[in-house]
């Protein structure tokens, strides 16, 4: 390869606000709905494809309603609706185990900073497994019937080992083909494909955040290696979006 | 087969209003988006299926945005986003040729009733070609690039010939292995589905309308075959609806 008409190209889009995101609470694996702004930063997303012309050929989604529905309006708005559409669990946001449900400011006063930031940003230590039993569990989930040995609890390392085959089985067949592939998914997901495509060290991985809602492009060379750094299509929304993200969990 | 346990479960389910549902224009190919009222109609479709506990396991849509976007209310509304999508242009509405944009009471004023509704509700008189430069042709849009000798013009007939292959080949094998399917799709593709499934004469046809937003659910036998009439979920408003589609083109 290296002509650059030649490259795979790949979006990834991190869903936008969720209602829970907006009330501060811990989500992972909890199908909470995009609020109002959500599907805003949503519909942005797509007009931002569209105005680029960058015009995803298939799409993959985790199996949480805030990734599909942000990749349903962004696709509407850039009339892309109609093209393939292809779900796996491998893409769902990290499983926040038995935080789950619980507002992020209590949980930092109840740990302490030093917990409530090992638990958030550390990289191989998952918070205690989340019981069967809670309200807050996918356990009994039918969405997951199939899914052995589904998480009670991740750590990014863990999420990283997850979505990983799919990657590999699941997205770069298609960015082989030569087809634009969008993938529409979530804060951890995404963290953990962009720390595997651009090599970012397990220790330096906790200072990367991805901002919601504004399409994070990349060209791939033969290898699946960025020919050039990932580019946000709205770099100056992006830069005030990843300084909102960092003050999450803070009064 | 013939435990009712063991039938196939097929839900149809037609668009709610589109911008020209309202607006009383011939729509055919044109990718016109749900009015507020025709997304209400889908997330009431979806409440019904959820009433019923029927679950759709798979969905299938054509490739117009008013289709994809009632699955999509319609599913998230029953908790079933996360199922596989699968799309096909052979479930799209009937190519309406040069009528598409043109207001359905001025077509029936300047060409007379029976003209009008011949083009509307004969068998197999199809409008008159539509140009490929029409504004409102779809000749070159990206989504058909693959789709060989796409129609410019259809009547009831040609869809039912061009939507088959894709019952045969697309939605049987799913429902074969005991998923219950959902079909997402157009008040002449569904027609042209009923009238295969209940085996309606080809001069009776004219008197079946599909109400729009409102699933109607088949139970089928081995060879696909309904073992009792299809059911609307809403009977009441089904009976309603099929009144009012009965009257379009009446000023």
């Amino acid at each position: 390869m290296g002509d650059m008409a030649e490259t795979y190209k790949l979006v990834l889009l991190r869903h936008g606000q969720s209602e829970w995101n907006k009330e501060n609470l811990f989500t992972g694996w909890v199908d909470v709905p995009l609020s109002d702004q959500g599907r805003e930063e949503a519909v942005r997303g797509g007009a931002l494809l569209k105005e680029r012309g960058i015009l995803p050929d298939v799409v993959h989604t985790s199996l949480l309603r805030r990734a599909m529905n942000t990749a349903n309006l962004a696709l509407d708005e850039a009339d892309r609706l109609w093209i393939p559409v292809k779900r796996n669990w491998r893409l769902n946001e990290r499983h926040y185990g038995d935080l789950q449900g619980k507002d992020k400011a209590e949980v930092r006063d109840k740990y302490g900073e030093e917990q409530f930031m090992q638990w958030r940003r550390s990289y191989d230590v998952p918070p205690p497994s989340l019981d069967d039993d809670s309200e807050f569990s996918q356990a009994h989930d039918p969405r997951y019937a199939d899914v052995e040995d589904a998480p009670r609890t991740e750590c990014l390392k863990d999420v990283l080992e997850r979505m990983l085959p799919y990657w590999h089985e699941g997205v770069k067949p298609d960015l082989a083909t030569g087809k634009t592939v969008l993938v529409a998914a979530h804060g951890n997901s995404l963290r953990a494909l962009v720390k595997h495509l651009d090599g970012i060290a397990d220790e330096d991985i906790s200072g990367l955040n991805i901002p919601t809602g504004i399409p994070l492009y990349y060209e791939l060379d033969e290898n699946y290696k960025p020919v050039k750094p990932g580019e946000y299509l709205d770099p100056d929304a992006a830069a005030d979006a990843i300084q909102a993200v960092a003050n999450q969990g803070k009064k």
